[in-house]
């Protein structure tokens, strides 16, 4: 037995006020660090005494970072917040709260707005990010923004900074899979569709690298570290100019998944284009001292759950950022990661 | 002597990490509780012992919340901040630092861009909220996000919960000016002009009061508080509701400008309307012990530099939200504030 059809439900028929109100009895506050959530003009956090907090921002538009056509609400909320919490994971340091903006078209379906939450509260639960406060307007794309707290023991956190000529660069995961992935949405095709089912996950659901982050913040291990979110050859420059030194990475050592490799074979593609260019990948690039190799390749996969390969190591500035290929050629390596403004 | 005509500089020509360079470039850390701003995967902030913080966003979307045809982009910046530094006036707390998200269209100017954030520099720099972050990315509509953390007093925040049965309602400022000077922007008229620069100036620059929440929580003079960005009548039932209680408000004790009063003379409209339902204000609205009134009235134009006005008291909750008129007729006062998904 049916009930009659309920008319679907907007954000313009339920309006700004009656939706904050769904979502306000959704998120309550458990007496930790979060005094007071969502529902008054700031929420109020009790900072932990000897921490120092990071703070960072992130917007998505629809169009250009998704397509509701090949994403869902929930995925995507889970989505957005893996790439906050990447960046506090680069930072070495543990979220807390989040505020989340929401600029929603007035025939946007509620119940897609309530998955989309669900998504963020769930995923972002996970890392200890609680959703504490937010905005919602009208829009006629739909737009999210998260900004992020977190804490990070005083003077522990992951700079961009602190790199050296001689040191290892290290990578967690694999490279280039999240790009693959949203080139098989974008192209789809019975060839490779097995090997892109993985690719697709990754793409769509990123795991932020948490558990290293940490890690390397609390035995002091990276000197140095950045999430790749535009992709690794535009990350390695951002490395460099923020330690004032140049890098040397050697093909044969990029972490390449077997789903890369057979998706890239079926469809006759380079893998190296997805591994060094692709976007959002969100795994952790981080340099490590020569003393500490051995103990970065022997603690870091059994502790944190994540694999981890040396990909090159740090250079004098001079030298530039330098790609060294399958058949031993030096060749500079220029950032081509995502622009959102490139023609 | 003019020189050769430089190509007009826009997103799509300069690119993210070029804007990002020069924006970075302006802001610079002080070694104050900034420990690190622009240029990280997030910004490293030292919270001071003792304090809670307070953490709120904002977003605001062309066409929606704002028209560059009739706002600048240097006060569109001041705006924004002032927008936010409202909300953690509401709380009684002191800004510290804020990330900006933009979603910018292609073609728009890279000149529009650096006076947007020259704007909300220097605005929230008067307030000591620090630009420490943020994000860019391509749109079709320019979007505004804007995340504030800021710091209060351990217990000393105001809320939206505190008020009781019996209390005064006060009110700062005048209200519906902003609303009016929206009016005069979009029914541009040679009647009412005059009175007009003055209202217009009010919608463009809000003043947040800053000043006023931080004397009410040193003083612990207000048990409850709200700023009025959405209308009066809609923010009397938030903090009715958020301390489960209902108000009455004396029509002839609303604070009118001069300058709202003239032009709605000149042109023929209700000043009232402006008054009750009038968005973006940016007053703030609190309650205030009946032992504490005369303290409250002596002291806070002197101390704060911003006049106050007790328009009202706070009543039990079966008697809802009522305003008593000039004629002394009660009726419900509802909430018909902004709601951006209203038709």
């Amino acid at each position: 037995m049916t009930g009659p059809k309920r008319p679907k439900e907007t954000m313009g028929k339920v309006g700004e006020f009656g939706f904050i109100e769904r979502i306000r009895k959704t998120l309550k506050e458990d007496g930790s660090s979060v005094v007071l959530g969502v529902g008054d003009d700031a929420a109020i956090l009790r900072p932990t005494a000897g921490q120092e907090l990071i703070f960072t921002t992130d917007m998505l538009v629809e169009g250009k970072h998704f397509d509701l056509k090949t994403i869902t609400p929930w995925q995507l909320g889970a989505k957005t917040m893996a790439v906050n919490v990447s960046d506090c994971a680069a930072m070495g340091a543990k979220p807390t709260a989040v505020v989340v903006s929401l600029g929603v078209p007035k025939d946007f379906p509620v119940k897609d707005l309530e998955a989309f939450y669900d998504g963020m509260k769930g995923w972002g639960e996970s890392y200890g990010a609680r959703i504490v406060g937010g905005d919602t307007v009208g829009s006629d794309q739909f737009v999210v923004n998260v900004a992020l707290i977190g804490e990070v023991e005083k003077g522990r956190a992951l700079r961009r900074s602190g790199a050296k000529a001689g040191e290892a660069l290290f990578v967690t995961g694999t490279l280039g899979d999240s790009a693959a992935g949203l080139h098989s949405l974008q192209h789809p095709d019975p060839k490779g569709k097995d090997a892109a089912t993985l690719l697709v996950k990754r793409h769509l659901t990123p795991t932020p690298r948490f558990n290293v982050g940490r890690y390397l913040s609390s035995k002091r291990l990276a000197s140095s570290a950045i999430d790749v979110s535009d992709g690794l050859s535009s990350e390695i420059h951002h490395l460099c100019e923020g330690s004032g030194i140049g890098a040397e990475i050697h093909e044969e050592a990029l972490p390449l998944s077997d789903s890369l490799l057979h998706y890239c074979e079926a469809k006759d593609l380079d893998p190296l284009g997805f591994a060094l260019d692709g976007g959002e990948d969100y795994e952790l690039l981080f340099t490590v001292p020569l003393t500490r190799i051995s103990e970065a390749v022997r603690n870091l996969p059994g502790e944190t759950g994540t694999s981890v390969r040396s990909i090159g190591r740090m250079v004098p500035k001079a030298k530039g950022v330098t790609l060294i290929t399958r058949k031993g050629q030096r060749v500079p390596l220029k950032p081509k990661g995502f622009d959102h403004f490139s023609d």
